[in-house]
């Protein structure tokens, strides 16, 4: 059709008229028959299986597991994973419509167990973490429901005991450091690079000595390091020297190596009159909790040069960092990476599935957690 | 005085007059009377003592030696030290100068001891290194002269095992890479962080197990790692496997650690051929020196993933580092600094002045190298 200025004007005709005529019926048909609802809910591994074959036991996972995609398979053949696909459903929604007859879940550090997830999960009878920590569960409320709960137990002991002594050798030799200096191309200019510290000798402290601190006390005596250990109770089986106060530790160490658990009692157990007590050339290695160590203090010692240095894998508000550390060259840092080795993710898809495969046969969890 | 333009114009008068004349009489009397001379000949410890007092055995340092200033004190009280201190001077024309009666000498890496400067030194009898390497000193002609050489013997080894234990720990974990990755800020943006590597279970092959492939071994054993070796010669009280072949080794190996000495039999003995055999997710460690491995083939092989890292204190021609490795963040980098720490030092000290005193008492060098 010609415009008023004589323009003419051509347009698609009917070229896109049966796609568009097709997808609202597909839209018609999906919400009337629910298709994508359906898709969702075997996604979620809710379909029930052919009839005459076993009933796999549901198993709801609140945390993006499995890291590696062979251990799905493995998985599957022994269990229905119930996810959260749709991330903008929420939470308590989900549960409510899904996971009533939900008797085992999966958690970690970035999915809490709190009360009100417990509330609605009526049928839950086991909770399992990937993590080695347990801060982000409820354990009073479990006890109180008899819910057992598992944890990652020892299997990260070993790279976390690796990356703690990779931090310390690092702070006291100033590896990272001198890895910038020649990457930034400071060698040929300023040649003389500032003296480490000795590893052999050094007093180390290790402030709880479970698996972790005890994989730690093993590799540094190999080192030629003196270990000495705080905790909450003196173990009779271990040959160190046992302080009762963190301070004492501290005022008779040249390092801190902090590979405790975090909760009520050791929240803050790295306060300044503990960094005061291990002084000017004293180092902080903290692979256990942020909240371990009262980060502000601890960045106000080091910016001071009140303490020597610190390497931390764990941090209070993570992922953020106190940017005062960046400037900082006797400071090392790491994204809470202390656990992370595909060898130990093999290792904790095992301890899993033999977790729940104790819980669906009656028996007691392989890695049970004390909780009374 | 006016100017033809009319300014007037102002000057210093006779203000300098004194200063200059006193300059000038005193460039006179210095040239006359050889004072700046006699300065230098105090400083280079050519004075003789008092009358009476004991002659104090004079030793020729052409290494910037020592490193510490509680030594220098406890150095003097025993010997006199002959130092270059007029570094325009060449090193000959000193010698001839000042060094005839020199009957021992330390030197270093940076430091050689070479055919020419022993030529210039005919009453030498003992060459003494601050190294435990003695690829700069020309040891057929000290043996042809009948000088004895001692070195640092052992006195580094354990700095330098725990700084190769730290590079590996670093190269396998990805310290230094985490923590370039938070400071840059990374962590909040993105989040993951690439998966590191166990050390426990690794297959690692030492080449060179003497004293500080055999302090590598006892730390690495604590850590799981599954230790073998390559040395010249089997070592019968020695319990790891051994291989007369360094491909062998390696093809049997997660991770070679090179701690053997440098001579031509050890030139580029980490070639192409061994890297091959290593593999694509093999890790080489070297804290021996550059040339041991052939540096272009590493550097191609790191480029191109045909081995898998790389943690090195030593380059083929210090102190400047191929700038292809600073892109990379499957290598860690250090400025040639495994030994460096003031406990070792205050060690190397000690032997030093025990070689000395060994040596000027007509008794056998305590850290006296075999040299036939």
């Amino acid at each position: 059709m010609p415009s008023p200025r004589g323009i003419v004007v051509g347009y698609a005709g009917t070229v896109f008229s049966v796609d568009v005529a097709d997808f609202a019926v597909g839209l018609l048909i999906d919400v009337l028959r629910r298709i994508s609802f359906a898709h969702r809910f075997i996604r979620a591994g809710l379909w029930p299986l052919p009839l005459g074959s076993k009933q796999l036991p549901l198993v709801l996972t609140l945390f993006r597991f499995p890291f590696i995609p062979s251990f799905e398979e493995q998985f599957s053949e022994k269990f229905r994973a119930l996810k959260r696909t749709d991330l903008s459903e929420p939470l308590n929604q989900f549960l409510t419509k899904h996971a009533q007859s939900v008797r085992a879940l999966i958690c970690g550090a970035g999915a809490p167990v709190n009360i009100e997830t417990l509330n609605h999960l009526p049928s839950l009878s086991c909770v399992l973490t990937v993590s080695a920590g347990l801060d982000h569960i409820d354990l009073p409320e479990c006890r109180r429901r008899g819910i057992v709960v598992g944890n990652a137990s020892t299997v990260y002991s070993e790279d976390v005991a690796d990356f703690a002594v990779g931090l310390l050798i690092d702070v006291l030799r100033r590896i990272s450091s001198a890895d910038r200096f020649v990457r930034t191309g400071l060698w040929p200019l300023k040649g003389e690079y500032p003296l480490g510290s000795k590893l052999g000798g050094k007093r180390v402290g290790i402030v709880g000595l479970g698996s972790i601190g005890s994989e730690v006390a093993k590799r540094l005596e190999a080192f030629g390091c003196v270990i000495s250990y705080n905790s909450r109770k003196k173990k009779p089986s271990v040959p160190f020297p046992y302080y009762s106060n963190v301070i004492d530790l501290a005022a008779n160490s040249d390092v801190l190596i902090i590979s405790c658990e975090l909760n009520n009692e050791t929240f803050h157990i790295i306060n300044k009159d503990v960094m005061s007590a291990l002084g000017k050339k004293g180092v902080i290695i903290n692979v256990g909790r942020g909240a371990l160590i009262d980060e502000k203090e601890l960045v106000r010692c080091l910016v001071k040069g009140e303490i020597g240095g610190a390497g931390l894998d764990v941090f209070e508000n993570e992922p953020h960092v106190p940017k005062e550390l960046f400037e900082l060259d006797n400071v090392v840092l790491a994204p809470h990476k202390a656990v992370l080795t595909p060898e130990s993710f093999s290792a904790l898809h095992e301890l899993v599935i033999a977790n729940l495969e104790a819980f669906f046969s009656n028996k007691p969890l392989v890695s049970l957690v004390k909780n009374d």
